[in-house]
This record gives structure tokens, C-alpha cells and sequence, in this order.
């Protein structure tokens, strides 16, 4: 960590700020130019506020050299880390593909697309219990009754389920879920994560709709200094300045910065990144080549009853096709 | 509210599309064109479900003619709404002033900030005890003591007290509070407007970090839609590419624009959105000349203290400067 | 195109504009509401100036439905273009490879380049002879002593040449070179857009810093409005909030939307687009997955001088290996 | 300028670039930290190339402590720069109000709006003869004959004139123009900055359209390391992810900002920036108070006649009125 000092400081701040440093544990390097004073900050800086540091009085500006994340980064944990969720897992040798509907609906709803993705190769299944919606008019979800029926399907099937949580007073209801989903919305909700740090759940992480990659890690650090390490990240979409064709801009570049800044495994969310059903498949095939260790993909079972076909939603049919290719690009 | 039919969509289908609008108790203006059959909704459209509507198989486009906000609308309510404050008001004669130290650090520190503050024409005293940060090492706030300190100052000064709250579970300790902030990290925490919803306490509203207009009404709407109609919204900056000299772009040009969509009361934070003391005044008194109702502005008693004095928080006698200038500029 | 009329509209003033569209050589439906009437624009509507429409004093909003695009929209061309550069072609049964140095420094340099990426089997060089800089400080390449030195390697190749124009005094100076880029930051350059529609050559446009999909496609229009139907489009990265590990967020998903919107080629240039050697395997894979024409990527033959090796550029082996996994996946 | 190297940079590599940027006039600061060596760059940086020093294999990161403007900057020039114009000026006492039509359309129409401004207070005189428009088939400026008819305007009226340039070849029809305008789409069309530094024309240099304030004033550069130095910064609006109410989001803290930054003279155009002639007024007077030099403002004549009146410009009397505003803050 590198402080830069205002020109003008003084002798006796430069000591007063050399000593609290110190006291912190950490060793200085003074470098004194004719125009600027640096000061670096060596030892482990993960701790240091650098909002505070960056306040001083005599301080120009401040640079990290190393992330403030720790728990989370690579360079402490070189290893994958490897998510066991029941029989199955996120992270090592297993794709992990996520599939269901946006909304839980109906058991028989549930069921069906659950027997389809299983057969079609998914690993997990997913599904909205608790909606968050933008408006306080639309539908919310179905709640406990949405966990049910998920657990109904899992019972069937042997998929474990993947469902988003929104308050963690709900918590007791999410015992037998066994990926808990904490919402883009909810990415810097930090008494949320702080809770969900206290279980041993496997929770999917999703991106926050403008959230820097270090933002992200900074969350699942959150979640990680409580003692819960079975983080998965999930990249769906970010916002940008265009959003005529697409609802958010895939951000799949963050895909190969995380590999190397974390342990924690990354999946891809093509349909909520896109919010079109005809650009889940070139984007999950894409998420794939770059080395994405899942995805997640909404499929939806009625495409004929026009009402109820989400925009974003594959068919059975499309997301058997879509498996297909990205199992090519697998092999590869 | 329109729907732009896809080509090839069969009289069956469109059949069943007007017969669900109408069920809705809604009417259907039908205009077809050589290219293009477009369906027009007309009644109380805020409670239908645009994405349901977008997402069905026969729609290319959907687009809102009015408002999807009903409460916070003020082609329903014409007149402006004050939002009464203990003595004071914030929307009305009254220019609102909130002052006050980020964190809560000690009691001598808020009383003597409150009390400057209060000699500067401040109209109530703002403090941080529950603070949100990026990282879970940073420093998380004095919580329940620092509410306790806040509200020893305003017995002490008769200021009202603004703080913000992190978890619905904490509501009993804001009995006390005059008002409760909603930060920007959680504007879209629907869980925790609707539990403040029920509640009749005067809610501050912070804009997200990227949320737009329409957003950021629609998580006002999620307060109001509980019954708790007391909304000050705060403008304080949102995210750019370009943060090389300020933290965020503070978007006054929303102040007019608010004032035509709402009849809630809008202030703005100078202090967050930029992140520079020396940018306060310029952009309070910006603010202030373009129609806000007031300013949220961080006040630091302690400049000689190097380790204390926020890069974004003014003095004393900074903050005394500033309310003159603003008060000029109030007098035109 | 629709037209929402503001309330109050008197028949006075809807008669004068429907006079006006129909001068126009267009079809009016009329739909009148309680709350809204809708104009609504039928025919050949990408002459209309959308501005002017929505400047109109009665005029709430307009909302264009089909697109304002009309050489490059694919519901007039349904087929694919495929642009033909010298012996190879970009868009059609060959998947184009243009690589090079991102300047052009010396003779030999290029030569040795030019010989090894197209032994890895790339299919055009590209070198940047004039050169667009932040600061007038930075070096502006070597001009038309760079294009001799370009011509040169494709006389000793056969490899067909890429390089960027930024002023049209200098196209004589571009006679025998083979695709014309216009880089990110001329765009918008209309005026250089027009003169390089009065040319046949191909032009290689690449997509502006923050340029929509839609603002691409009208640039591509304005050169084709000239006569010049050659265009070859290239994603090269977007702006974002996010530039720490990434110098732009490489827009994958524009690849399927404009497969979609137009019939012209479109590329990927992963090395601008990331700015890190690192990324540009991973996004190049990504962007074949997802169903790209062809990439740009930049080749530097001296990763041992120090001085010399840009971040962003592969050495010859690691752009043989890049091609290896490329081709993997086209077989697929 | 600090270059953060990487680990495991062997003694003779780094020997080479201690070599090298020494050979470039700069001393050299070591700092060896257990993880990082840190080298700091002395001296005159600004003509050190950023990004072949963060090219180089063994460089980490690279950040700049003084700016990389140095025409520009106000550290070497302390004074505020006045531009003259005429018998007018921009930056000194006088507050400089540019006005007039969006397009020139009719020697009258000119005319009269040039009565009509001058008599409620504009210094200058604005019109629209060459228009950047995004697409083809939209109206491009009277061109030749629009620059006559401002020229008469001018004779007539004795405002100085202010018009855009698109292309460095019509520069002889500018003799006579008093402030040439480069676009927001040409801010790096850096062949026509040069150009323009070649002449002794006060240039009005508006932001790109996502331009970061760095990249700005390193345009600014261009010009005046060519010899000109009569630039007016003009800010017009950035790009963002809301673009519902407002067509950008005017940065009015970049005016604070660049008067630390620079001594060239920056005004505001809030009628571009918004796009809607009732945000007008708050915005031209939130732009007064938070310091701008000036502001440039769309006037049109014709409010009656449907079909011309622009959403973004002011009548006469519209105009008047927010003159008599912005003069009531100035006298503070």
C-alpha cells in the first residue's frame, strides 16, 4: 500500500503519521522526491482503512499494491476450491449447470422442467421461491410455499436446488435448500452476507448490478470472515449506458481476472445477463470457452401457453440443444 | 402502456392477449399497420407486470406511457409534501439542513459537532452508528451506543437526529430516531422498505449507487406502498466511469427532474457524492440554486487531529461559510 | 415509429401533424385514449429525423419500432455479407485472423511477425502506421514510412494489410493497402465516415469508446450511404465504471444482437479490448464460441527486450497456440 | 510516476530500467519491500509514455502522481487564462452567455434571435451551420451558406459568432468565425486538434461524450502544444445508464474540479446536456453558482410553429428570464 503525501507536510505530521503506522504492525518505506513524499506500507494491508489512510490531512492519495481481500485471494489459497453441494459440486471436475424456472409456480410446473433438465444434463436445479421485484405491485413469489415444492422436486429427482434468499429471518426456512442465492440487489446488503457467513451453506453470490470485481470479492470476504468459505461467484450482467438490445452487458472478461485473483469457482448467468431467450446459447457457449466452472440458465415449460414463456426462458428442448454444444466445447 | 405485436402473431393469440388485458380491468386500443399491430393498455396500468407482458411469446416491445409509481406520483398528488420532523419539516418554507459528523465517535465529538452545527443553521443532526463498508475489516460503526450518543445530543440541542439503519431487527432501537436513513447500498433491499413501510417514521431514501430515476421512485413506492408516505429522497452521486477526482458524478440535473415526476421532498449529499471537502461548497450551493430541498453535509470537529479529518468533511467554521453562501442564494 | 402527444393537444395542432407525416410519404394510425393518443408512423420511416419529431411542442415521446438503419439492416438483406479483402474474405466460409503489431516500428520487426502469424495461420497482418494517442506527448507512429514497411511484408507474404486512417487527406497514401480501419475514437468522425464511402476499399470500423449498437450500425450507414458497402464491423471493448483489472468490458453478447440486426461481418479484438496479453486466450475463445467472424489480435515478435513487449500483445508462440484452440472450436 | 515491478524481476532487468529512465532525464527513487520494489520517476514525467512503461514485461502497475497536461495544467500557470473574444472575453469579469439556435435555418431567423439574445444579455452569439448528426438521412447544416448568415448576424448585431467545426479542410470559411466549436464526437479527433493548434482561433472545446476530465484537458493539450492557446472548455453532459428523463447527466462538480486543475476558462451548456428546455433554467443557475465561467444556451424564435420548436431550446422570453436569474446569482 502506497500513501502519496501533500507537498507542504510537515516534519512532525510525517513522524505522527510513520508512528501510527507502525502500530499497526506494519513496516514503512519513506521516499522522498523533490516534488512528492511516498510513502509504503509493507506487511499485511488488508486491515488498513483505506478510506481512513486516504483521509488524512497530509495525504494526496492512497494506492493498494496488494487486494484487500484475503480470505478470498489466490495468492494466500492457490488451490481451486472445490464447492460440495450433496453428490455433486462447483469448482472441480464437474460442470455445474444451475437450470429451472425464474419462478416457482406450481408443483407440477416444477416437477416437470426438473425431470427435463436432469435428463438433459443439469446438475442442480434452481428456481425463485422469494422474488425481488422492482415494483411493490408485482408478483413476489411464492415464499415457504415455492421452498416446498422445490423440495419436492429435489426429492424426485435427486437434483439438489439452488433458491434466492432476501432477509435472513428466513433462514430457518432454507435449511434443506442446499445452495442459498444472495440476489445482485443484495451483493452489499453486508448484514445479510454477515449471517449467511455464520452457516456452512454453499452460497451463490451473484454480481451487483454496477459492482466492481473487487466490490464482489469484498462481499464473498464478507460472507468468508464469518467462516462460511463455500462461496461460488455468478456473473450475470452489468449495467451499462446500452440496454436497448440487451438488459445487461455479460461481463465474461471477469471470468479469467477471477481465475487468477481467487480460489473461490465463478459461474455464468447468460439468461439474466441478456434477457433473451435467442442469446443464452452463443452466451453459454461463450462462458464455457473462456473457462466459466458452470452456468445457470432459465428453462421454462410451456412455451405454447403464451402467457406464462419468459423472454429469457429455454425450452426443454432449446436448453437439451444448449447442453449439447457446450458439452462439445467441453471436451475440448 | 404499449405492446408492439411480433409479425405473425394469429388472431387466436391476439384474441387471448386482449381478453387477459380486459380481465385486468383494463381497456385495448388496437391499431394496426402494414407492419406492425400495436396494442395499447389503458386504464390503472401501475399494477401490471411489464415483464409478464414483455416476456410473452407474441410481444417484440412494451413500453410505459405513464408512470409504473402510483404513491409517489405527482400527477396524483399535485401538491408537494412535507414530511414533518420533530419541530421542523423537510419539503416545505423550511430549507433542510442535515450536519453531522460520518461515524459517531464519542460523545464529546457529537455534542460539540451538534452544537457548531446548530449555531450554523443546521435544521437536525446527522451521525453514522450502524456504518456499511466494503470490507468486513473496516470499521463497522459504534451501533447501539452510537444511537445512544446521538440521542444524548439532541436532548441536549433540540436538534432531531438522522441515522441509518443496516437490518430490519434493529427498528427498536430507532424508536427515538427522527429519521431513518435508508443507505445507497440498500435501496433495493425490498425487505427491509417493506418493514420500514409499516412503520410511520420519516424515511430517508439515499439513491443507489446506479439506480435510475425510475428505480429509486419505485423503492419509495416500496415504503409507500406499507403506508408510510414520510419520503425525503437524497441525491448523493451516482456511479461514472470516470472517478479519477471525484468518488461518484453527483446528478443534479434529477433535482428538476424529481420535482416534476414526485411530490416527495429531494435533498442532496454534496459530501458523499464527491468525496472532497473542497467540492462541498460548490456543490452545495449548486444544489441549492437549482430547487433541492435541503442538504445532508458531513461536519468534523477535530482538522488539527491529522488521523481524524475526513477528506470529505468540512469544519465548523467550513460548514458556517457554506450555510451563508447558501443562504444567499436561498434569499433570490 | 410511434408518437405519444402530450395531453391538451388541440385538433388544431394533431391535424397540422398529420399533414406533415403524410408529406412525408407515410401512413398515419391514429389512437386516441382517455389519457394518451398515439401517432402511429407507417412506411419507410428511417428518413424520418427522430429529433425533430420528438422536438415538436405536442410531442410527449417517440419511439422508434423498426430501426433507423437501413443499408446494414438485415430485413432488407437477409443474406450474410461477405466482404472480400485480396484473396481471402471476411464474413463468409473462412474465419479472418488479423494479427500484427500494434505499431509498426521497424522493417524487420514487421517482416518477422508477418511471416510467424501467418505460419500460425492467420489470414491478414494489421500494424498501426498512424497512430491515435491520449497526449500529443506519446509517440504518433511512423506514418507513411510505416506504410511502405506494411506493403513491403505483404509483398514478401501475401498477407493482405489492415491499418487505421484518421485523416482523409491521408488516403492516397492508402491506395494499395487492403481494409481501412476507422479506430474508436473516430466513430463519430462523420466527415472521415463520408470520404471513406466515396472508396470501394473495405472498411474495418471499430465500435466507439462508449457507442451503442445502434450508433455503430448509423456510422456503418453513413459509409454506406456513400456506396461503400464493404464494412466490417469490430468489437474492441466498451467503458465502464470497472477499469481496474480490464482496460474496457468486452461486449460478447453484441456479437449474436448484430448477427441479428445486419448482415455485415463482425470481429473481435481482445487484445484492446482486456489490454492483458493474459485475456486475450480466453476472449478469443469466447468470442469463436459465440459465433464472431473473425479476430484481431496483436502479435509483438521481441517478449524479451523489455522495452518492447506490450502488455497487451502475444509473443509468435503464444498466438500459435491462441490459433490451435481457435480452430478447436470452429471445427465444432 | 511510480511503476510498481513485479515479482521475481531479476537485478539485470531491472538495471536496464533504471538505465532507461534515466536516459529520459529522470531520477530515479528506489523502494524494496518484502513483496514489491517500487521505482519512482522524477522529474518532467509528462512526456514519459504511460503505457510503454506498463508494457514492459517486468512492470506491475503504473500510476502518475502530477498530471500528465502540462499546458494545461494550473500548477505552471497559476493565473487564470482570459481568452479573448472580440470586444468580449471568457474567464476574466465578464460572464460569458453563448446563444442562438441549435441549426441555422434562415438569414431572419438568425437575425432575430440574435436581437432578441443580445438585448437580454448574451455575449455571443451560437449557431449550428455544419451538424453532427448520428445518421445520414437527418438534416446536415446549412454549411457555406450557414456561416454567411451568422457572419451577418454578427455585422448586424455586433455579437461575436461561435460555430462548429467537422473537418479541418473547411477552416478557410472560419476566418471570420470568432470562436470555433469542436464537438463532443470530435474531442479526440486528434488530426483536427492539430490543426487547430495551428491557428490563433479561440477554440470551444465541448467533453466527449463519455470523455473522463484526464482525457479532456489532454485534448486541450493537443491544441496547445500546437501554439494555440485560447481554449474554453465546455461541459456538455456524459453518458450514463439513466438516460430516461434526461438525454445526459450534466457533471457540474467537473467545474469545481477543473478550475484546480487548469486556468482555462470552463462553461456549462445545459441545453444540450439535458435535452428538455425545462431543465434548462435550474441548471444554467445550479452552473452559475457552482462557478462556471459561462454557459451556452439553445434560443429558438419560433415557439408557435409546431414543427420547429426544439424540446431543448428556449424562447426569447424564456431566455430573458433565465438571464435575469443567472444575474441574480452572479451579484452574489
Amino acid at each position: 500500500m502506497i500513501a502519496v503525501l501533500k507537498n507542504g507536510t510537515s516534519e512532525k505530521q510525517l513522524e505522527g503519521l510513520l508512528n501510527w503506522i507502525e502500530s499497526l504492525g506494519l513496516t514503512v518505506h519513506l521516499s522522498r522526491g523533490d516534488y512528492q513524499t511516498i510513502v509504503g506500507l509493507v506487511g499485511d494491508t488488508s486491515r488498513v482503512d483505506e478510506d481512513l489512510l486516504r483521509s488524512l490531512d497530509i495525504v494526496e492519495s492512497v494506492k493498494r499494491i496488494s487486494e484487500p481481500f484475503k480470505s478470498a485471494n489466490r495468492k494466500f489459497h492457490p488451490d481451486n476450491s472445490v464447492v460440495k453441494v450433496g453428490d455433486t459440486s462447483v469448482g472441480g471436475d464437474i460442470f455445474a449447470v444451475m437450470a429451472g424456472p425464474c419462478s416457482v409456480e406450481s408443483e407440477e410446473q416444477v416437477l416437470e422442467i426438473a425431470k427435463a433438465v436432469k435428463a438433459a444434463g443439469a446438475t442442480m436445479l434452481r428456481g425463485g421461491a422469494f422474488k425481488p421485484r422492482t415494483s411493490p405491485y408485482d408478483f413476489q413469489g411464492l415464499k415457504a410455499d415455492g421452498i416446498e415444492i422445490l423440495l419436492h422436486a429435489k426429492k424426485e429427482t435427486g437434483l439438489p436446488i439452488v433458491t434466492e434468499i432476501m432477509n435472513a429471518n428466513h433462514l430457518p426456512l432454507f435449511e434443506e435448500v442446499d445452495v442459498i442465492q444472495v440476489g445482485a440487489r443484495n451483493m452489499q446488503n453486508f448484514e445479510l452476507l454477515k449471517e449467511l457467513g455464520r452457516t456452512k451453506k454453499p452460497i451463490l453470490l451473484k454480481r451487483g448490478l454496477s459492482a466492481t470485481i473487487k466490490e464482489w470479492l469484498m462481499s464473498a470476504e464478507y460472507i468468508m470472515a464469518g467462516g462460511n468459505e463455500n462461496i461460488i461467484l455468478c456473473e450475470r450482467g452489468i449495467r451499462s449506458y446500452d440496454s436497448q438490445y440487451t438488459r445487461n452487458v455479460l461481463d465474461l472478461s471477469a471470468i479469467p481476472v477471477l481465475k487468477e485473483l481467487t480460489h473461490l469457482p465463478v459461474i455464468v448467468d447468460p439468461s439474466h445477463a441478456t434477457g433473451s431467450a435467442r442469446l443464452v446459447k452463443p452466451m453459454a457457449l461463450a462462458a464455457t470457452a473462456c473457462g466459466a466452472h458452470g452456468l445457470m440458465i432459465e428453462v421454462h415449460n410451456n412455451p405454447k401457453a403464451a402467457l406464462c414463456d419468459g423472454a429469457q426462458s429455454l425450452t426443454p428442448a432449446q436448453f437439451d440443444e444448449v447442453m449439447k454444444s457446450v458439452n462439445h466445447i467441453r471436451e475440448i
